[in-house]
């Protein structure tokens, strides 16, 4: 059974939907105007309160290739990709490809025994929030309009409602809304 | 001199950064569910402090096809366009058309003696903010993923700086976030 597994969506988005320029650059969140001081904005406790990560292969590619270790710790992480995949060696056996519809993939966590997981990477969370097995989404909005770049949110089959569970803001002007779904 | 007219926006629009469906339809807006006896979500604050309204001329069309009485009393419209528009006598006075860059109008409007203007109808909104002449968006996000439509924010020739001044909620489940700029 797969209802008992919660997907959570925890992602920054311009004021204008983006999660990235169209080339994938995400250095407009490095704004020193951003940074407070001994400020996570969650992301700590959410790290706390899953027990694997499912990402898209984008999104794998861009942090391995950020140069900085390895963020994710002993957390399980799960890469949704077809195609070969480069995972070294010092993060084989927390690291793992999949493949499959999303449906399959959490059927597949859930058998594995994962109960909490977070779903990053913009093609990926469009792909469970079509399924219907996103469970909870915190979006924190960045106060910048950009004009274009990747979307955070595509096209759904029927309007999907949606329903405020906290709303909080900072000093530095991020507005983060944790959304359930009604 | 324009820089002591204030325009703001006040528009609702989806999770997903929708004003309306591809159609223009707004109906999603009218959820029996949205409702809250007495409360008006700031909407009428805001028509007291506005002298003037400027409209597009899809809004006005919008308006005056809904089959109620004309919403905004005695307040001065000023409709953009620059088509023919049929102003019906009870409206002459009140209602004014105009045509002119972003720049032009808020002259104009200046030289007429107007201090505060709700800036309405999407492209209009878009026009204005390209233009840097917005000082106030107070945008009440409502729960739903529409998935496709007519999109609030448009293209900028670079980032638009924002802050967020006041955030809200309601058990409806609207965010409201008025917006500054930087």
């Amino acid at each position: 059974m797969t209802e008992k597994i919660q997907c959570e969506v925890f992602i920054a988005c311009s004021a204008d939907g983006f999660i990235a320029r169209t080339d994938g650059d995400v250095a407009w969140l490095d704004n020193p105007g951003y940074a407070l001081e001994g400020e996570d904005f969650g992301y700590y406790a959410l790290m706390d309160r899953v027990d694997a990560l499912v990402m898209g292969r984008n999104t794998y590619d861009v942090v391995r290739g950020l140069g900085v270790a390895w963020p994710y710790g002993d957390k399980a992480v799960r890469v949704l990709t077809h195609r070969d995949i480069d995972i070294p060696a010092d993060l084989a056996g927390r690291v793992t490809a999949m493949s499959g519809t999303p449906d399959e993939i959490v059927e597949q966590l859930a058998q594995s025994g994962f109960q909490r997981v977070y779903i990053d990477g913009g093609a990926v969370i469009q792909d469970f929030l079509r399924a219907g097995l996103i469970s909870r989404m915190i979006i924190t909005t960045i106060p910048v309009l950009l004009g274009s770049g990747i979307r955070l949110f595509g096209a759904v089959e029927q309007d999907v409602h949606l329903k405020p569970v906290a709303v909080q803001h900072w000093p530095n002007g991020f507005v983060q809304t944790e959304w359930g779904f009604v």
